[in-house]
């Protein structure tokens, strides 16, 4: 672990940026293995500093990586920066994404003249984009306990029960798994319902001749998983059958797309023209995928926005989805691991369209 | 709902503020209804506006108030502020403890000369802290659900299952209790795993001769419980049943002085006075208690330095610990209602030391 702060000591150079503060909490768990609530850390060349209250300095003397200085903060963990800095002038980085107006306004006053702070976000971020070994193994289980769970699940059939009924069954069955939790609230969302990309479960029963999304995700050793599959409550009409096929088309063609050196734009775009060319690009209202990792949706961004160029060690999700309001709609993702061939698909479930009842 | 904003306009004219930019989630959902993960208010005397992105405008279409005019951002957020402001000169209000850095750069770069940000955080806290009947009730439903868990599992026994099983358990009850889910993440602590305030379910089996501290809470409707017991696995030896009474002897001081009108400090100063009497004091290392309502942790705060005085309405914990590292712990925790008499004490279970086997 305490290779990250090297590699992230190496990006601080690039930055002119002699310090970084770190304060999001998925970043301090990340760089120094804390999983507490409250904690930040401070990174130089010569600088390896962790800061907690008294509530977790027990938790931080088992968790912390060694190469760190454990501190306990009498009240606010900022408080502790101006005496942990080194002597001279300084550039000391922080992450103007996480970090507060009101958290800068109390540091500024704190820190003396010699002290510049300077904006530095997103690079531990671009660290957690690569994954070691360790991590994409985590990755896997989490993976497999979900697809087992998803198994399960539909072996009780879907047909009489109620949404929100079937996300708990499924959130049990990934923790009898072995998962510690759910990665995300899950989705199950029949009928018109589907039709939302970021449904809730509903007290409603799925009927006969439904399209039931399911979008969850199981949290193992700190690290996500995330998936989803569209199954049918009966044999599904034939448009409702036409637009499955055609998602499940589109999902192949960014599967194919995914690979080490590949813009993110582009894998996004392999899998948008399958849809855009059946006319229903309008009804595929989001990108075609994000990062996984401590985080669900973290870097790289699978998207027309994108910036990001993939590289082995990435982990995405690929799911693209297609929307009908006040219809119905189908998502199909698997989360994938990214190398210089194709990517290792981690999701093992079948993708033809299942018909449950 | 929309009494809700009037009472925060009223608020802005103190604070020399002509709107207020609300980004804090849980503060959102408290003003409009909305309760989806990506969503503002603007908020002034003739201004009630509600942004969200493509994938919430069904759900904002169903929850927002209708006072408000609802918008559609095409990708960031802040980027509709602008065009929906008034004209003349103006003072927009933010949250400096929710507004990151990053954004306060782009929404003040956005923004012409005329507006003035400035910073006016804690204005919507100071109007959750006064709970209105619908969510008490609320509150007391989720009460209830935590305390039948408790008691559904206290039933099986505790020696022999693990901490993390006896947790996992607990939120399932929670569940079937008719909770949506718990309100955070469940302690089970037992022997010197009960020493850490914040301790972490383990994997370990509780033993014989174990105090057990269990602290756990139910969402309801999206409103928070919160309560703790700590209860013995076989009949504790004579230190543990002793600091188990002082510990109750405290918390039932401070229940004692819970009225509207008392200083927060105060009360927390009943109950620190009966450990500190007892020579326990260093071992008591936190607050009193905290309100709970939309969040698990809101004001008002009982503390040293708290300088809250208690309403009428108000929702706290009242929950005195004594952690002895390496050996064990006791906190005993309720929640309660302040009101013009003592307060309404919503946790129903018993409070005398519990040998459950």
């Amino acid at each position: 672990m305490s290779d990250r702060s090297e590699r992230l000591v190496d990006l601080l150079a690039a930055q002119e940026v002699d310090l970084l503060l770190v304060t999001s909490l998925v970043n301090v768990r990340y760089l120094t293995g804390y999983t507490g609530s409250n904690g930040l850390a401070l990174i130089g060349p010569q600088t390896r500093v962790f800061v907690t209250d008294f509530r977790y300095v027990e938790q931080a003397a088992v968790e912390v990586d060694s190469s760190f200085d454990r501190q306990r903060a009498q009240l606010e963990l900022l408080d502790t920066i101006p005496a942990s800095l080194p002597s001279g002038e300084l550039r000391l980085g922080f992450d103007d994404a996480s970090l507060t107006v009101a958290e800068h306004a109390g540091l500024r006053e704190a820190l003396p003249d010699r002290v510049a702070l300077v904006s530095a976000g997103g690079l531990v971020e671009r660290l957690r984009m690569v994954k070691e070994p360790d991590e994409l193994q985590r990755i896997r289980v989490a993976a497999q306990a979900a697809d087992a769970a998803l198994s399960q699940l539909l072996e009780r059939g879907l047909t009489g029960r109620t949404e929100r009924e079937l996300a708990t069954a499924l959130e049990r069955a990934m923790v009898d798994q072995g998962a510690q939790r759910p990665s995300f609230e899950s989705i199950v969302a029949a009928g018109l319902n589907g039709a939302r990309p970021h449904a809730t479960p509903r007290d409603v029963e799925v009927g006969a001749g439904e399209l039931v999304v399911i979008d969850w995700g199981a949290e193992v050793d700190g690290y996500c998983s995330d998936s989803t599959r569209t199954v049918a409550s009966t044999e599904p009409d034939g448009e409702a059958r036409a637009i499955y096929e055609l998602v499940l088309e589109a999902q192949l063609a960014g599967l194919e797309a995914v690979r080490a050196g590949a813009d993110a734009r582009e894998v996004d775009a392999a899998a948008r023209a399958v849809i855009d060319a059946a006319g229903h690009g309008p009804d595929f209202g989001h990108g075609l995928g994000h990062g996984v990792g401590i985080e669900v949706h973290e870097a790289p961004r699978l998207s027309r926005r994108s910036e990001d160029q993939l590289q082995s060690g990435n982990v995405v999700t690929v799911e693209p989805g297609i929307y009908l309001p006040g219809r119905f709609g189908v998502r199909i993702e698997d989360l994938v691991v990214v190398d210089d061939g194709g990517g290792e698909i981690l999701t093992a479930l079948d993708k033809g369209l299942l018909v449950v009842g």
